[in-house]
């Protein structure tokens, strides 16, 4: 195993360090227990976001601490649930007194947990569980579907929405909404290796690729050979249309999984461009780039979400955080 | 070979063509001749800046092209000069009347092309050489020293200062002063893949990395076994400190090759913030991120540039770009 760390069991301690300092002027970070905040903690008033979840997903949740997105995330070790306690401490820290919104990825440990701290919080709080990942029905850790990259597109949305003021009940369903109307689906042409593991979560020969790939290295529909690109888009295309049916405007995520060069995920743009020409459907707003990683798996993917005149306001509202500006 | 492209002779033109749909907002792209230049054209009586260089460095350099920095990119295919015809008629469409000015890396290919260009070009040009990689004195393509991330850093202050009026000789000497108060050095963990080779630019044993590595995988100081990331991170550090000898306040730029997770590029930068808490250097102003890389390549570079007022000033002015946004 090559990685620049320096032991297995400082890599999110060390990390964490260095992203506080990089933004120090957005971000408060705590590492006992383990969670990062919006530098000030609570707006009096405002509905708290808490996302987290494993670590190894970055930018993915503290990249997305600031105005507009969360006011906190709980970072699990790589590929592991972060615990109540860092949740509850978390929610506390950036209480403004309106109640708490955790927007949680659909896997059973974070399910679990986040489910367990919202019983033991003070006040109010909702979930919004995101579950858009096409690919398949059940996976290794999830019992219905993944939640993966339309996370992104949730938190910021809500963000802006909890931003302007909306309340607790508002926003959940606003959250909800924009879930369903995103899907997802992922394919990696290499595995990545968890630092504690040492080793590839799992091995793919030197042709191979497996389609439908989740963020955690999870199987997907099929392992086969690789194909042109835009057959490989037209697959992981025709299955999110067939799940959201899109229509009219939508956003386009190209999602890198943390090792695909920014070129090619340009190309798979093209790539789903072409396919949305086809099919009557503007691309609206995008984003392409390292969003929901799987530390340094070779892959992308691409999310479809199916735009209203409310989302396109919120989603061009002013955000401010490490990984997302503007 | 897996990569996400269509047929190796494609990768270039369907990869800028996503790139001009995702980002039609700010950029106008030709594919022949091929360039990238800010929507709209050139700013009647502002410098034009135009920067090019071969292809796999993405976001580098359309990736910068948009307010508060470039006006033109000129990409070549990957790893490979552009033509001095794309600078030409790049130059002419940004043109605002009050001159040229080519950043440029140091490479052979670029600097003989660019040369040409600014010979044929009518009207008033000058060319900022960027030579920060501390590594190596001369190199496979390179006579002297290779430019490498610290470009991006050029490329913003002085895109600041085109944009603010300064004229040409003015932005000509505030480039290379940026330039020589910058040092970088790169690892690697890996080699990547050039699409038309269809195989490795160089072979690293399973704990082999490569101390000083260059944009296109040309050799370092050493093949060496990894290490701890302090250990990389104090060479690297220790390399850029013999050239540049820093003093108060630093930018600190770590950069990703492209196939890094963020996880360890936020390690980095722990560890270079340690040591330069030791030696009493403030890091005033900071990026993280992949933002001049080699395809795919597993591994980092470490930039840091002495800071002045004017140059903080300038680097904290709006820019707005697919790549930089603040």
């Amino acid at each position: 195993m090559k990685k620049l760390i320096n032991a297995a069991d400082a890599v999110l301690a060390e990390s964490l360090a260095g992203f506080g300092k990089a933004h120090a002027d957005l971000v408060e970070v705590s590492q006992e227990p383990r969670y990062v905040i919006r530098r000030g903690g609570g707006r009096p008033g405002k509905v708290a976001l808490v996302s987290g979840g494993g670590s190894g997903h970055e930018p993915m949740h503290a990249g997305f601490v600031g105005t507009g997105m969360l006011d906190a995330a709980c970072p699990g070790e790589v590929f592991t649930s972060p615990t109540p306690d860092q949740m509850i401490v978390a929610a506390e820290a950036v209480d403004g007194g309106a109640g708490t919104l955790f927007i949680v990825k659909n896997y059973a440990g974070d399910v679990m947990n986040f489910e367990m701290a919202a019983e033991m919080l003070d006040g109010e709080s909702a979930t919004i569980l995101t579950n858009d990942d096409v690919a398949v029905e059940s996976s290794t850790h999830s019992q219905g579907r993944r939640g993966v990259a339309a996370t992104v597109i949730v938190e910021k949305i809500v963000g802006a929405a909890a931003e302007r003021g909306d309340d607790l009940a508002a926003l959940k369903a606003l959250g909800d909404r924009v879930n369903a109307a995103s899907g997802t689906m992922g394919v990696a042409l290499s595995s990545c290796t968890v630092p504690a593991a040492g080793r590839p979560t799992f091995d793919l020969g030197p042709d191979e690729i497996e389609m439908g790939v989740g963020i955690h290295g999870e199987p997907g529909r099929r392992r086969e050979t690789i194909r042109p690109v835009d057959a490989l888009v037209e697959d992981m295309f025709r299955a999110i249309q067939k799940e959201i049916a899109p229509e009219g405007e939508v956003l386009l995520l190209v999602n890198g999984m943390g090792g695909t060069p920014l070129l090619e995920l340009y190309l798979v743009y093209e790539a789903v461009a072409k396919l949305c020409a086809k099919e009557g459907l503007t691309i609206a707003r995008s984003l392409v780039g390292n969003y929901c990683t799987s530390l340094e798996m070779q892959g992308c993917s691409v999310t479809l979400t199916k735009l209203d005149a409310e989302m396109k306001t919120l989603w061009d509202a002013p955000v401010h955080t490490a990984a997302l500006r503007w």
